[in-house]
């Protein structure tokens, strides 16, 4: 059995979302039949969007600094629940010597083998992971197209985000959080991607015709799966 | 702030449980408030249990392992969401330069300074835990009496802990729960202690009108506390 390595703490919440998708999603009936996994739940890595966006400070040297903790304290792959962290992936890769099994392909992966004839991507995430076109690319090379959001939308996403979900305030953002998906698919959407680790924490609050991908739940199976291969 | 290291995955749902316990009671409106842990959750530890009573395999060794990694990973100090663990907590103390900080003096603490007349404790734990008197000689010390439970009542528990919670099957195993808590009431105990950390994960499905002692949230709030004292 491999170890997995988890570059968490962006934000915790979400960690905690990942590590509950890999055990509920582990056959397992006792404790020892679990897959052993080590999480480095560092909140201190710096604001991926700040940085993308505004010129922030740069969280890859914190984010390679938790690669190589994990490394080092034996993981066999890396996973990091924030899609924006993924802006650094190769960073990350230059460094370690073990694979990172990359969220975005996970989900994209998923939309091709569950919803193949999507055409419309919604994708719900930060505005650094759209501005950086972290999924735009990868989607593309799958032939799926993503929705270009009003920054109207973009900026409420961020607070249902930021205001909700890092803050602890999940009710109190379910409103506004109902209203960008309504948004989102009267632009037209075939699917909706929970393309942003915090996202999930949302969904259970609202109500969508849409399917939806849970970037989360398909890092934690590709995980699983990673760390039962024989 | 200082770097918590949990050795963890005893079961991993009650690791999960602690993780959030910590993040929820971290007075943080961003990531990077929160406080740096590091969590080795690593099932593959022996069950407790299965050694203290029946002469199972020793999990003293890889309990040290965890405790190592997580120090050589940069742990300030060590929490293990297991109660039953602490029976060799000596064994860990002994070999890691870093404090331990004790489940079952943290839930005693909190006996004392919440309930300070209380004389009779019903403690729902696992048998290793009981016969080991894990938490009887640390309650003894402040002035309180460890009921002892009917044979029936403990196998009962160790049902739901076991068959229930580790193997996924809470709200299955959650009649039985309500039934052992009532006989414990009912043996004249002023106070439980959730004393096992899969029993809190089984609470939110019963009732009592006894006041109830998580010794896992307990544990996290002395966590938090010992990461961000100056």
């Amino acid at each position: 059995m491999k170890i997995i390595g988890i570059i968490g703490g962006m934000g915790p919440a979400a960690t905690i979302d990942l590590y509950k998708k890999i055990v509920e999603n582990t056959p397992a009936e006792k404790d020892q039949e679990h897959i052993h996994v080590i999480i480095d739940s560092y909140p201190q890595i710096e604001d991926r969007t700040e940085y993308i966006l505004y010129g922030g400070k740069n969280p890859a040297p914190r984010l390679i600094e938790s690669a190589k903790r994990l490394e080092s304290a034996g993981a066999d792959a890396l996973i990091m629940p924030c899609n924006t962290a993924h802006y650094f992936a190769k960073d990350i890769e230059n460094i370690v010597n073990i694979p990172l099994i990359h969220i975005v392909k996970c989900s994209a992966e998923a939309v091709k083998n569950n919803y193949p004839k999507t055409k419309k991507i919604g994708l719900i995430a930060t505005k650094g992971t759209i501005k950086a076109k972290i999924y735009n690319n990868i989607l593309k090379d799958y032939g799926f197209e993503t929705l270009t959001l009003p920054e109207k939308i973009e900026n409420n996403i961020m607070d249902c985000i930021y205001k909700g979900v890092k803050a602890g305030k999940i009710e109190e953002y379910s409103r506004l959080f109902q209203q960008c998906i309504d948004e989102i698919a009267d632009l037209g959407a075939d699917l909706l991607i929970a393309g942003c680790t915090e996202i999930p924490l949302l969904m259970p609050y609202v109500k969508t015709k849409l399917p939806v991908i849970d970037a989360t739940y398909e890092l934690a199976c590709a995980a699983v799966k990673f760390a039962l291969e024989k």
